[in-house]
């Protein structure tokens, strides 16, 4: 097994600029797809979207009518830096409600999207020189947001074998004499792959034995597809969680998104928020609060069945051409599909499938380096329809018709 | 003269965390005064809030009504990452039209609040060990984005005698081998100081001739009461701006901002808007398009002139009370007041105003170390009717009834 130290990397410096740890982040690649993907819609081409990770459907009528509402009572200041606090104790009550486990919601921030509980969290937990554990291949900006506080990603390579997450005895090859934490995301970001309570305590174990501190992204829970989906405070209070409104609740451009941390770091986050971004949205953080009406909460478990629908219709139809899948869609709206049989270069696969019939989806090279040519992604953001017009277009791109 | 490497001084760590440069984040004094005001508050007293640096003005009825037009039609996605394309125009046009420059709308990116877009420009230009100039005293954010990227804030010290803004002579004694840029802010924060034309053009001369960027906080533009208050961009067009709607728009709770950054930088840019934030809020975005309507400028020119207004009436009390202040009130919505006829302690004054009579204002050593405990800032925030009031009760607590 290689562990690779993603910061040796190296690219052109930005013009001018004194900051060295820019030339670590690498534009994603998907950007490409999406600006290709216009040009051939400005062609009058219609392309079938399966490289965006943004659910299809806008944000839920009873959120939208709280926005409203709080616009209409002048909610238009700023907050307190970790939130409005009925917010937060609605997501205390989520996590005893939803996951059994009791949260003080003063250790629940409030953040302007889960980026920026991400950047808080690095200022927070990495200083320069640390090694942080985290999966190959993961979501790109877990990783640069480590090069910008001037941390090292130790990538540890994963695949099928290992479900997308690495095992004990990899965190422990990987880990060096400079390591300080260990970053999981479940489900995974571009894999849907979940990590399970079992090997999440396995996890928290090991790293609590060696001193490290444990971060789980969570901010694709509630999108599972699997009967246990434990959040890590169930199995380890000392941990840290990342969780976003993004993406189960839907409200990507609101930019709302929320961490936990131990007691002990309550008062240097809230400072790092004060300074980092003064407050979350205000008219989202009124919003949010319906999220939590049963309402609400009938609209999110009817479009997550839509999403295990789509999941489970393009999993079958791609495995059935040859992709190389999972047996199973564990979470998120995600495949990670291994193109082996069909191409050795997965950035000139995607290209080829976007100019031959207008499929639109991403290389895995945007989320590591780890065989990352020989993977793609596809997000089920899209309609059924949509989805089996691209199955049909990817059959005739790939000769099976 | 003495310049103050402020990156010397330290405070404890965060339990168990790596990150030494959190060391150099001071929460912010004014918290405090707010906690204490929301107890008297909780007790049953009236408090007078000349704390806060945020207007008193919920967001024009416009704005509110463009959002919730964007809300019906379903904008409630991420946008791309520097903005919608017809915000980033009308800025363009808001530049050419105000200002009488031409910048490429390529050039302006959007972002999450100017917090959001310092933090961004820290990463783009600011590398371990650079030096940077700036005021003493000024908006204490600023100076912990330069920490949070490892760079050396250079305090100058300014004071009356400047207009408090660096002088050309003062920069030059203050840069060192490894000072790479010069951050500027008119109207400053906490003083409301303006840099007038002249003197902008000599500093951006200046930093040219030795190879530096300049950086200049313009949020405050638009309330400014003078005749004539430049851009940067008119004087040098290869300097950084950062801006906000939350201030002259008004639109402090919907976290929006853009930067102005040259040609060869837009790359970089666009690729850390991607990694640190995604997108600024999409709601606020088509919200903020109403603000270039003429009835919304209508609105806001209405409230520069209620700030103007207050602004003179709060400085001519208090002057006649006995505190150091300028002659005329420059930009923003603050005073700099000196205390020393008062006190030597800005910290215990602010306390006494509160306990005595319920009268909120900050510390100035919120905003620096330079004579810090000889200031307080006064925020006029509120209305005439709360002005005069605490007007009254600063009397009282300084036996001037």
């Amino acid at each position: 097994m290689t562990v690779t130290d993603s910061s040796n990397s190296s690219r052109n410096p930005a013009p001018g600029g004194g900051a060295d740890r820019l030339d670590k982040i690498n534009p994603f690649r998907v950007m490409t797809v999406m600006q290709r993907a216009a040009e051939l819609e400005a062609q009058g081409r219609k392309v079938i979207h399966m490289e965006v990770g943004e659910p299809d459907f806008t944000t839920a009528a009873p959120l939208v009518a709280a926005a409203k509402a709080a616009l209409d009572a002048g909610h238009t200041g700023y907050t307190p830096a970790p939130g409005i606090p009925q917010l937060r104790q609605k997501l205390a009550e989520h996590y005893q409600q939803n996951y059994g486990v009791s949260v003080d919601s003063a250790r629940i921030l409030v953040t302007p999207g889960a980026s920026a509980g991400l950047m808080l969290l690095a200022h927070l937990l990495v200083g320069p020189g640390d090694g942080i554990l985290l999966g190959d291949p993961a979501y790109p900006c877990v990783r640069n947001f480590i090069h910008l506080v001037q941390g090292r990603p130790l990538l540890i390579p994963v695949g099928p074998a290992e479900n997308f997450q690495p095992t004990v005895a990899q965190l422990e090859t990987g880990c060096d004499a400079r390591t300080t934490g260990l970053w999981l995301a479940s489900p995974a970001n571009p894999t849907g792959a979940i990590l399970d309570r079992g090997r999440l305590q396995q996890s928290c174990d090991w790293a609590n034995s060696r001193g490290l501190h444990v971060l789980v992204d969570e901010i694709y829970h509630g999108l599972h597809y699997v009967d246990d989906m434990p959040t890590v405070l169930e199995v380890d209070d000392s941990s840290f969680v990342v969780n976003s409104f993004s993406k189960y609740f839907g409200m990507t451009g609101w930019r709302l998104g929320w961490i936990v941390v131990p007691e002990a770091f309550v008062e240097k986050a809230n400072i790092l928020a004060q300074n980092l971004y003064i407050s979350a949205p205000s008219m989202a953080q009124y919003a949010a609060l319906a999220a939590f009406e049963p309402g609400s909460r009938e609209i999110f478990e009817q479009r997550r069945e839509a999403f295990r629908q789509r999941g489970d219709y393009l999993r079958r139809e791609l495995a059935a051409m040859g992709f190389g899948l999972a047996e199973a869609v564990q979470g998120a709206f995600y495949l990670y599909a291994d193109i082996s049989r069909f191409s050795n270069d997965a950035e000139q696969f995607c290209q080829q499938m976007l100019e031959k019939e207008a499929v639109a989806i991403t290389p895995g090279t945007d989320f590591g380096e780890h065989r990352a040519r020989q993977y793609v992604r596809f997000a089920f953001t899209t309609s059924m329809e949509n989805l089996e017009e691209g199955v049909a277009r990817l059959r005739q791109a790939l000769g099976q018709t």
